[in-house]
């Protein structure tokens, strides 16, 4: 007996999708002072939060985006049958402490910044299975704690090339549920590993971009979908740079979505005033691009289906100093506001 | 419409329960001389397999024990529709790197030493869930790579505590398929974080303990199975510590496990002669006990059904300095031999 609902290589076509029932956003400053700023559930007045440290703020922000998601959802945590979550930080201490007091059975991811669409692929699959009523999918990234971990000490005041990105402060978090009116997740398409060789952990767009584009060339192989069936095909954080490579990588295969292709990490700075260099990037990109902006458009309707493509460097500064190149992934979910 | 598989509070119940149908198993030179060798594919005879890093041999291990796995379940890697694994390392890196070149669909994982039972546990939703024929669980440690990142340079030479734990240079890798003859997933009983307030990083089986007994003790409540239905209970790298105080905690609430119950840690050196204090620790540690000894026992018949249950400690090195606990987890699958 084969898989019921595999499509193609990488693809699965939910049989029941699972509703995106509630979401929930909490941003740093910068973030706040941004185009989408007004799509956001918190913003921030500084980097610490009331917290000692940077780390122990991203944790605050993650579970309060958790607590919030799941309050607007008019149910109690406990109703919660899986959380899924994950982050940048060494051994994901913002998800481990972040939902340490939640009382959720904790499936705990690392995709890098491709987290939100990882936590998602397999919290709609854990509800479309038939192993959960409710599963939420969350993830965190903080500016400061990613400088010092993967950088340098902020007081050390290093210049930054124009092809870096700036690490967003942020959390997001998506209720999933087998009930619910939509939108729904109908697909999800897994990333394989892509690795050509970028070593410059100041252009990460360029490292994952290869990746994206594998992705987003599959998802159209293995769905039969075309790139204008959708109103929004978005990646995670591949920013100026990246995001032209995937177009001419995508291109070079006669795929051309130029039409209706963006990025998140694009959309959530003004780059003009905002001097983030090539854009935003950092696993709550991502997540609260989806969690504020996107969810909130495809209410009103004003976006009906969109490919949403996290993409995620798989490197760390140990495997960078030992010579690596930088692996990078994408996972691509089909969320849309009607079924059929 | 509930979700039809779930059994009390945290428990999923598998309709079609996957089979396993084949494992593999890499250790180092000393688990090589422990009670265990016997059972293991390969065994190492240095710390770096020809590579240049100890990293780098990690990620090889990884590597090697998925081909090895898949390989012996006379399958192409092309056939593999998911891959699952993570490990201890920053960012993942062992695994990241590990399966770079497999092109395999990847979900990444952090679950730090449950990693084996929370790989199981999704790899079987995927396949009885209906989104994949076959997956592979996988993860690794390295005695030298965990060291240098969490405790102190090998180089150094510092004194351990008597409650210290050797981690396990070792790889295990499983391959689960809705076909096979067994033995199969049947039960998935996904932990909680628990946190009763150990900060030493010297006595993980401590912290580490009260996570395990929680999710023992809500397996038997969820599923209405008691100890003896077991022919055996095992954790994942408790060791001598930890062990003992699961066996108190669960004892205070009548659950009387001591008949069958063990510890990956404990089995896997012969402490006497090899000196690992409590016991042996990692990701590695609960792998390649399944993925040797207790695959190979249950195909002979001398186990019939076990309770595997890996335990994690998800702290970092940054959450030690800055005052936290360490959070525990703890997740269990039930193996068994026949159905219904």
């Amino acid at each position: 007996m084969a898989a019921a609902k595999k499509l193609g290589k990488q693809t699965v076509r939910f049989q029941t999708p699972p509703s995106i029932i509630s979401t929930a956003s909490i941003v740093g400053k910068k973030e706040g002072e941004g185009p989408l700023k007004n799509y956001f559930d918190k913003i921030l007045d500084d980097a610490h939060w009331g917290e000692k440290t940077w780390e122990k703020a991203e944790s605050k922000m993650l579970r309060e985006a958790v607590i919030t998601a799941v309050t607007k959802a008019n149910l109690p945590l406990s109703k919660m049958d899986y959380i899924f979550a994950g982050d940048l930080l060494n051994q994901c201490i913002s998800s481990n402490f972040g939902i340490r007091e939640l009382n959720i059975p904790f499936f705990g991811l690392y995709g890098a910044c491709s987290t939100m669409a990882l936590s998602l692929s397999i919290a709609a699959m854990t509800i479309d299975g038939g192993f959960a009523d409710y599963a939420v999918a969350a993830t965190s990234s903080h500016f400061c704690s990613a400088e010092r971990q993967f950088r340098f000490p902020l007081e050390y005041g290093g210049q930054r090339p124009q092809t870096s990105q700036w690490t967003v402060t942020g959390a997001g978090a998506v209720v999933l549920s087998n009930q619910g009116n939509g939108p729904y997740i109908t697909h999800v398409t897994t990333g394989k590993i892509v690795d050509l060789g970028i070593k410059d952990a100041n252009n990460m767009g360029a490292a994952m971009a290869p990746a994206a584009a594998d992705t987003i060339y599959t998802h159209f192989e293995d769905t039969g979908f075309k790139p204008d069936d959708y109103d929004l095909i978005i990646t995670g954080d591949l920013a100026g740079v990246g995001k032209e490579i995937v177009q001419e990588l995508l291109g070079s295969k006669a795929c051309d979505i130029s039409n209706n292709f963006n990025d998140c990490g694009l959309v959530i700075f003004d780059n003009k005033s905002q001097d983030t260099h090539a854009g935003g990037s950092g696993c709550g990109c991502s997540a609260v691009v989806l969690a504020g902006y996107l969810y909130k458009e495809m209410l009103k309707g004003n976006l009906n289906k969109i490919l949403f493509v996290a993409t995620g460097a798989l490197m760390s500064p140990t495997s960078s100093l030992q010579g690596e190149s930088i692996p990078g992934i994408a996972h691509a979910v089909t969320i849309q506001n009607t079924l059929g």
